[in-house]
């Protein structure tokens, strides 16, 4: 696992879906950004991590948050390839953008999966508005801690940035829209 | 609803259940304040308001995050007195201090029930560490927010009263030790 | 427990809700009977066994299935009184008929819970069209296994009593018009 | 749809998978067959359907009850394919037969899909210990129909054949052996 509360490295990424052009984690800088690192074909990530990673697309503002899928094939690379993402995200109804980890020629773990020393899939990575690594978790997070991880970090960045009153409103707003209403 | 970003005022108890002496609103500054408003015959408030306060008073430390119940009866209040709500918290498990809002004389509708203009059951309060009411809802309210809304004020108090990275650690030791890992 | 493949006892009841008149397991030859006994603050009841006796009540016709609820208080029993049955039975929106077991002024266990030899709550009797025990399950039961109890033996009273089409239709239909159909 | 309670014609497979050698319809006699049409990325198939054969595969005796998988790719067929399967059946650990549909050269449509003129993914064809077509449904079917469906044929054919005690016992005791008990 790399260091927490050190600056995130930049992700390698070999092609970009769900995006007109490529992202880097340098130019979302002001926004809390969570990583889900998964293998189309791993249960725990189809099961748990993935529908979690919609959820959190749900809840926040895309000016607040952003939510990365990251591909990280470490084994059966054969049949868990480009084309085979393509019709899981469409048959998943995956929206947000996803970068398939570019592959190493030396090894089966792919480079942004080896730099970010992930233990395996679903991993998540939540990075704070000024772009350090804040959390790093191998398996099932819960939704409660998961919400309280991002609410801190939405706080934090807004004491700093001072959009705070429009933070609060916005989470707000959602929830009346949404499910909050009985 | 009480005007949210206020003071958060002090509630009436009869009678408080699991907890040795009473306790007062004041008494918590410092602290995150959760409180479900529950009867114990409404249904979504067994199904889901008191299952996510329990999982809660779980996922903080309690010198962080305080939860409290609050047992605020506006039908059928004689099969849902004292004795009763008694057996109920002891076969549900429910350990956390739960406070029996005090009936009033000229209304079906208790006290404290009044005073936050709550709608019904299950409602939610959240109030900062300063004891300023941030947070109100009626209904079911997802994981993911009630933990966003949780940390963003456990941050913010962190800020001004310097205790970070020890509120950090504490998020990040009980989720290692409990669920969060694969 | 009660040996299996043996009539099962006439129930004991002292006041029946639900209903406008006593039922007696003697009229309801031809038809399955699905006895769920509960206490009303017994948490696996009200999160298994109660909605899995709705349902049932939902998936078969009343001509086929009668689903029965029996309130077997065996402790605090005067917090689980008529009066806060029947506003548990209102809150939870149980419609089907629901008798109260019988008291024994010597014993803290109700009279029918004594014939039957019921362990605890929930506990499920499964009367045959014969009126012949068939299952008796103490906690909670998969719907799959359940289904299948309950199919084995409406099966059987067909080839018998010869209105097997109108089974199978029956069973075909509900299926089509609720939760079925992609 | 095909017709119901004719008899279920010979499904059409290009290569079995998790058997040693290839099942017929035809040797399945005496036992209820439930076949569960799927893709492995349809996600209805990966959230229900298949978690659904699995439960049946457990909650019966396999002198019984066979599952059997059927994978009738009809659409995205290049990413489906039998390595692609082999990887999915393996992380996902199903352990019961499947049959990759024969395709067609002439339609996307594989060919027992079209024999049994199937809607859809997932769907589930039950076929009685006779080798009758008794039950087909497309989409989502609860736990307690798909139970009621197979526990009526297995008592059909006991009649009939004349085991009835050994099937009762049968259910009865995997029942305590796994999840019944509180």
């Amino acid at each position: 696992m790399l260091a927490l509360h050190t600056p995130a490295p930049e992700w390698k990424i070999s092609k970009w879906l769900n995006t007109a052009k490529p992202i880097s984690l340098e130019h979302l800088r002001g926004r809390v950004v969570v990583v889900y690192a998964f293998q189309m074909l791993c249960p725990g990530c189809v099961s748990h991590g993935l529908p979690q990673a919609k959820a959190i697309r749900e809840a926040f503002s895309e000016a607040d948050v952003t939510v990365i899928g990251l591909h990280t094939v470490f084994e059966h690379h054969d049949v868990m390839n480009e084309k085979a993402l393509q019709t899981f995200l469409h048959e998943y109804r995956i929206r947000f953008p996803v970068g398939i980890d570019q592959a190493d020629a030396a090894s089966d773990i792919p480079l942004s999966m080896q730099m970010y020393r992930l233990r395996g899939t679903p991993s998540i990575l939540i990075i704070d508005r000024e772009g350090v690594l804040r959390h790093h978790h191998f398996g099932q997070l819960d939704d409660l801690r998961a919400g309280a991880m991002i609410g801190e970090l939405l706080s934090k960045g807004v004491d700093r940035l001072e959009y705070g009153n429009n933070e609060k409103r916005n989470i707000d707003r959602q929830c009346d829209e949404n499910t909050c209403s009985a």
